[in-house]
């Protein structure tokens, strides 16, 4: 047997190494490369082990433990959900993650995951839209200005070719933000004044509020055929974006049916109104968009596969670009079973 | 509202500074205080929120999550379980945690819990068998002397009063290992060549085997009235190391019904036998040991709020010894709508 050096050693991707890497690669190769590994770990479903998160709720917010597992590696992700955060300068939602080798169960990789899911669902509404958008769009309306906007932006830009970009939020402030960030980038932007004016002319309606309450952004009237609608807001019990007319006019995507029923738009609907999972439209079991006039819904709360694919693809780039630090985390005595030598003999090398 | 410096900014213990806390206390203070949180915890057991692991098995081991909450703290711990590991130098079970803010969702301390949990294993046998040891016993048989013995031994000793160790396992290096890693410590240490040896004259008898499989370490000739057995190592689906006709004898206390039914000793008997939570002896709604033949078995498998007071402990400990690196695990934009300009402008400071 090989001795296998630095077992102790986790490599860990801080938000400034991650940051780094979203410069160094590119965002809108990161963010077509990360689709990529999505599709792929979405082509192989069935290998998946799938369990709903596992939630604790407060009355603040909720913070929450999301696994996967492919049998081969392990993924989780810990994630909170406070919408009052930000009174305190803080983040709604920020998260970290983890990989780890099945086999062993050592960690291979701790990661930052706030900017890593923000691009991780950018890039999975990418994916989903290249099944489910009408062909040729190359206008989306993005209802909601806010962190997650401008990698939406870039997600469909880069792979769906959108150029032009109507931009609503209730918030001026946050789509002036949003329109600063993305300028120079390739868009031609129109800061719109109402929902109703931002869906004018778009193939394309992403809506990323984040109202913690059974909102409305979306009315029926707003709702032309063959539009698709990627709703990414609405993500946990109480907290939803579209009316529910719409939602009967539409063809409904979904990632995992269980979770989504709870956490998602279809929160709104009986538990046996018909969904088609996107794994289903990738792998060719159930047909994507079918008609020009069609509405499609992609109803995304984030699923933790997405996260398992988002850790593949940044433990996949560590050697190219070396934005780690090594991590002690792990307790290595020579002796397995001599835990408490180790100890010891930290001890004594102080001394020494 | 008052700004809040370097929200980016989580503690991490690694195991290095672990071990350094553990010498800079001393391990027996280290474990009599720990035993004190985990004590305190468990007697305001009604205000957690308790749910069973989350587990992920494979056929060479399982990777769990262990979450607890008692509505102001959150804590969780990953661990593994691989006995194969030990093949390739690696450890069995290796674990790391996070203690976090409930009203924010923001992590507060990340530590190595591979140490940590081995302390408050220990600590919380120790907790138990000041409720449940024949009074006065001074001498220990300590069946199994890997990772865990050293710990259990000078957990006892320094809340029990144990004073004598009789020492067994099945590898006699082990027991060379922990009787050197003991000597000077204040034992009077026999190392024995059969458990019958072992378990002579000792008031307490500590298991802690490693193997994954039905095992019968102690059966029911070796245990005399008035014994109380405090059976660490069955701890999953498959894995116990005491005789059924033991448990038969014995009152038996366990930590939280639900997971030890699938998890403990009790996993060989039927559903309904009747066991006593340690959280109701500790406030006393429960009766602990109530007579001197009295055998008492404390079935522990570990539980999240043990691993809850540990990280509670170790947190109020980071500003007095300062055993900590700052991991920018957190993204913390400006403007917390603003995640995409906080990269542009790492890009911008970099370029500058």
């Amino acid at each position: 047997m090989t001795p296998i050096p630095n077992l102790n050693i986790v490599p860990f991707v801080s938000v400034d190494d991650m940051m780094r890497l979203v410069l160094a690669i590119g965002a809108e190769r990161f963010l077509t490369d990360l689709a990529g590994y999505v599709e792929a770990d979405y082509r192989r479903w069935e290998q998946f082990d799938k369990t709903s998160r596992v939630a604790a709720h407060s009355l603040d917010g909720v913070i929450e433990l999301m696994p996967a597992s492919d049998g081969a590696l392990y993924a989780f992700k810990y994630v909170n959900g406070h919408p009052k955060n930000t009174r305190t300068g803080r983040q709604t939602v920020t998260a970290f993650g983890l990989l780890a080798d099945v086999a062993t169960g050592y960690p291979m990789l701790l990661s930052e995951m706030t900017i890593l899911t923000a691009l991780r669902t950018a890039a999975t509404s990418a994916v989903a839209a290249r099944y489910l958008a009408p062909k040729g769009a190359d206008c989306m309306a993005l209802i909601g200005n806010g962190a997650q906007s401008e990698f939406q932006a870039l997600a469909f830009k880069a792979m769906l070719g959108i150029t032009r970009l109507r931009l609503y939020d209730i918030d001026p402030a946050a789509t002036a933000k949003c329109a600063r960030n993305l300028a120079g980038l390739g868009f031609a932007i129109t800061p719109c004044h109402s929902i109703e004016d931002a869906v004018q002319g778009a193939g394309i309606i992403t809506t990323a509020t984040a109202d913690k309450q059974n909102a409305t952004i979306l009315t029926d009237n707003m709702v032309g055929a063959g539009i698709h609608i990627n709703a990414i807001g609405g993500d946990c019990p109480g907290k939803t974006e579209l009316h529910r007319d719409i939602l009967l006019r539409s063809d409904i995507f979904v990632e995992y049916t269980p979770q989504t029923r709870i956490e998602g738009e279809i929160q709104q609907l009986p538990a046996d109104h018909p969904t088609t999972e996107l794994w289903r439209v990738i792998t060719g079991a159930a047909p994507g968009r079918t008609g020009a006039g069609q509405i499609t819904l992609f109803d995304s709360v984030g699923f933790a596969i997405e996260d398992f694919s988002a850790l593949r693809y940044v433990r996949d780039r560590l050697q190219e670009y070396r934005l780690y630090q090594e991590l002690d985390l792990l307790a290595d005595p020579d002796d397995p079973r001599d835990l408490f030598g180790m100890i010891q003999r930290c001890a004594a090398s102080t001394a020494g």
